[in-house]
């Protein structure tokens, strides 16, 4: 415990996940601080197209909600002499000029390229440069780049933390590296992506593709451009991220081999599901470190496997292990709110560490 | 990391799951080391009908292989002067009267009383008073005394961990504590208890309740008593020692609201099938601490629930949580193996820890 000291945190990228992040840690500082002895506090904010700011001495509450809730522009409140950073880049070489008392954070959270991993990569890099721990809800730079992430991470003593990439927060990295101490994982198999399971479980219904994608759209659930879900781009994302740090690979989401849901119609859906079966887009990772293998593509799952109740934007996942046989966790639901739980789950975890 | 330190194992209880124990460890214990700077060894066995020792040297993996397997006798390899202790509680003390270099560990397994927890809770009192840490595969203690070893616990500033208490070896203690950082849990509902469940699946085939035991009890996976299974009592310790670990209660087994499965024919359980419902003993914990209550019985779960999907002697257990929603983790059939390992991942967790 450091009794007086300050977790630093700059926050790269503004969207729903940091704004919804920023209101759920507000009223639990105080916990950390009683846990960790750190007292937590924005100290910068970098975006895309609504500007930057470093504010070395902290923002206080009342700014920091004005600024979740959009009243309050950020680069009016830089604090620094001259102009504000013009890019995250900027804003973590300042931040690297600084000096801090106590450790820096840096909570990476910018829109996901899934197949480059960038910017989100070039941000942890240049974080961990600058003295900062990382935190990031991208799956991006683990899926694409998760060597380079390690290595650097390695090279800066720091951490990175990125539970909220795959299922908005509930564990599946920590299940494995905070709770199943000494188990070798041999293989994954799941259901991760909520838009193709929910257009689906619409097709049982007898709905077509369009039309239930279209209803998710208007509800914000699928992103404006469902192709990266449909085809299977976000599980392949999300298979590379869990083969790589659950089991020792170094594979990205191109090695992925992919099929997605565009090809089915709802009478394939409702064919299956009249036989006992149900059509799932389902993820597989097989092998050993070195020769791992992963795939993502529509797959019959029979109705007594636990993997064909999952229904919806329910996600889950099968970790097969050598010690314990199979462990499912199930997530019952998703959003944004979920996702900034796992980014301040992440920071928690991390002033345990501290 | 305590270079060249010891962790001095005494096993109180040694039947299969600690003799399973020993097995997996001996291969693990460089990795163990490696972790945490601590060479662990067996320094002590208590058994109820087959003697006692005391090695404060530590016993070596050939002695050890040969105890597991039955080949040597206990008392036999005592190495103290005067005869070995008479029971659990004069070898702890004898352990408490030894200078150990390094922490000393006991290992509880002994068989369970689960309404009284005893002689467990006894048996872990006195191993704080001597010193040792506690890992225990004994959900009685948990379910009927937590209150009294986690004081007794605090007193003697020493860690208590029993994850292979309620669903061998998956992690449900761990998952909150180490990786739900944060959150407060609402409500618990799961399939906690295999042999039930497994009795209930075959009634579904038409197979009367006897018959169906007769074959687990042949196979070794229901115990000699079975009404302790049947009439809800293993599923009602189990939720006392949730209810009182995760959600701050302090209740008994004997306060569990109770009903069993023997009142139930192949008739019921396939007329509930027929119309798409499953008849599965569900447990239950609600409430906020103060007022947490917990029942145990029979309930139809629909088959589009995932608990409705927990077959044979798959176990699951479903966390409600205030900032993350649902999350359910399924065990996929256990045995005395992965009771051993949850044992084994309660030492590298306290390895790790010290």
């Amino acid at each position: 415990m450091q009794a007086g000291g300050r977790l630093n945190l700059l926050l790269i990228g503004f969207g729903h996940v940091a704004r919804a992040f920023v209101r759920l840690l507000i009223p639990r500082r105080a916990d950390i601080e009683a846990a960790s002895g750190l007292a937590t506090r924005v100290v910068g904010i970098a975006t895309a197209r609504h500007g930057c700011a470093l504010v070395p001495d902290g923002i206080d509450d009342a700014r920091a909600i004005a600024l979740a809730e959009g009243y309050l522009g950020v680069s009016s409140i830089h604090a620094l002499a001259g102009d504000p950073p013009r890019d995250a880049f900027a804003l973590l070489d300042g931040a690297a000029r600084q000096a801090w008392q106590g450790p820096l954070v840096a909570i990476e959270t910018t829109t996901l390229d899934p197949r480059r991993g960038e910017p989100a990569t070039g941000h942890i890099v240049r974080a961990l440069a600058a003295g900062a721990h990382v935190v990031t809800a991208n799956k991006g730079p683990i899926a694409c780049a998760w060597d380079v992430v390690r290595q650097a991470a390695g090279r800066a003593d720091r951490h990175v933390l990125f539970e909220s990439t795959v299922m908005d927060g509930i564990p599946v990295f920590g299940l494995v590296r905070d709770t199943l101490p000494g188990v070798r994982v041999t293989a994954l198999r799941g259901i991760v992506n909520a838009t193709t399971n929910y257009v689906l479980g619409e097709m049982e219904e007898g709905r077509e593709l369009g039309a239930s994608l279209a209803e998710m759209q208007a509800r914000g659930i699928a992103e404006a451009d469902p192709l990266f879900d449909l085809e299977g781009w976000d599980a392949a994302a999300k298979a590379a991220a869990l083969a790589n740090v659950l089991m020792g690979a170094a594979i990205t989401p191109e090695s992925v081999r992919r099929c997605g849901i565009t090809h089915l119609t709802a009478a394939d859906v409702r064919g299956a599901l009249d036989s006992g079966w149900r059509l799932k887009l389902v993820m597989r990772v097989t092998g050993e470190a070195g020769r791992v293998s992963a795939s993502v593509g529509p797959e019959r799952v029979h109705a007594t496997d636990v993997l064909a109740q999952v229904h919806g934007t329910m996600c889950a996942l099968t970790i097969s292990t050598d010690l314990l046989g199979d462990v499912t966790i199930v997530q019952h639901g998703g959003s944004v709110a979920e996702t900034a739980y796992g980014v301040l789950a992440d920071l928690i975890t991390l002033s345990r560490r501290l």
